[in-house]
């Protein structure tokens, strides 16, 4: 069994880092959010075109756990797994620095799927998470 | 007994926003963190002045429930509290949009300080937190 | 005479200043954008609803003179002309550090605007714009 | 002769979209600074770490021409070309999207460089831009 479903990886930027010389907290939910995206394109769903047909995927709850900074130059993998559990399409995503493979951050983050602004489903979304399962599970 | 020990009163500034015509999740985070920062600026802390002193107060864990998306020209209350536990501080911070009160997140924030790259114990924030206590306390 | 057709006050947040401890470059762009919306919001007219509408006021061109850097903590004056040349609606921006009066940039900011996807005119800004000449004039 | 002095190749990531769904114009900003410090890095020169030593490229003047704009999921190339001008090194900018190669921007970036608080010159960037002048003529 995997324990991720997806990686995506990518380096920090000089801008995204504060007066601190470390990537500020809040860019890390942007890496998270930029990972799902990629996750979803990697499986022909784009959640522009998703928004644009009325379907929007938003976010109820995330919980990060800051382990340890990124730094300017650190290249790093974003990684993902995605369970769901009632209406909520759940996201464990964890950021590990390369080539070291030190855990950055461990968050999760609940989703839920909002189309012409009431809760609903998502054939989509509900098809690629019974894939993902079934890869996982291999 | 009074609920928030600080308020800060801001508006959602259009380049927040993305796709979706709501603020970005990440942009709470800034909204969040900016919120503290004036907290320790209105008792006359820095968190500047304190990074230039070797002296990071850094966040160890965020999580923050989504109830309802801020939009373009919404103005918003960005209320916090602060309490002790062990060498951690907690930051209580909840958003409510302006005026109906709204609720918008409810977020918590464990921080610790490190001074000169190791776990430690800033008076000035020590200070602060019982100061508050008595405060909230009335 | 007067130079200016409207202010905004502002303050520098932390999280706007990268590794070097000032206020990234790129962040002036999101003040002056900022001040631009306000402006319009201060004559009744939104930039998320012409949007909503169909209406894009888009920048052609921007040029950025940065002559101080703004730091943590700085309060600064955001000041605005707006004059029309052609189909172009040309935006002077500088901001100054308060209370110095230091100048920090002096911007030149063009605009079209795109009704449905061409070139249009806009009604709304064409007669704010002859409004603010008279207003200047006075 | 070559037109260019170095590539480098990204994508639009959603979150750097705003509510017009298109990029917004102070992140292109962000991606000419993230390409100039990817060209200092390809020639062995770290923004951050010329900082650490007291040495600040900071940007005196910055002109973007904004001609097409990026949408969700455009990749594009990022090109540039440096000279020196007197103490000013001039970066030339354009961004292209890929893989029609449609125009984005062109940009005009001038820097100068600050030692320890005063205008002064950098060896290793003097050294560049020697090298830079050599590999372009070829």
């Amino acid at each position: 069994m995997k324990k991720y479903a997806f990686e995506y990886i990518m380096e920090v930027r000089d801008y995204e880092c504060d007066l601190q010389g470390i990537v500020n907290n809040a860019n890390y939910q942007h890496y998270l959010e930029h990972t799902r995206h990629k996750f979803l394109e990697a499986h022909n769903v784009s959640f522009a075109d998703l928004h644009n047909r009325g379907i929007d995927a938003v976010v109820a709850r995330v919980s990060i756990d800051y382990k340890n900074s990124l730094k300017p130059g650190d290249k790093f993998a974003s990684r993902l797994n995605l369970v769901k559990d009632g209406i909520k399409y759940t996201f464990f995503q964890d950021i590990y620095r390369l080539p070291d493979e030190k855990v950055c951050i461990k968050a999760r983050i609940d989703s839920v799927t909002i189309i012409n602004g009431r809760l609903g489903i998502c054939q989509e979304l509900e098809d690629l998470v019974e894939k993902i399962a079934a890869e996982i599970a291999e």
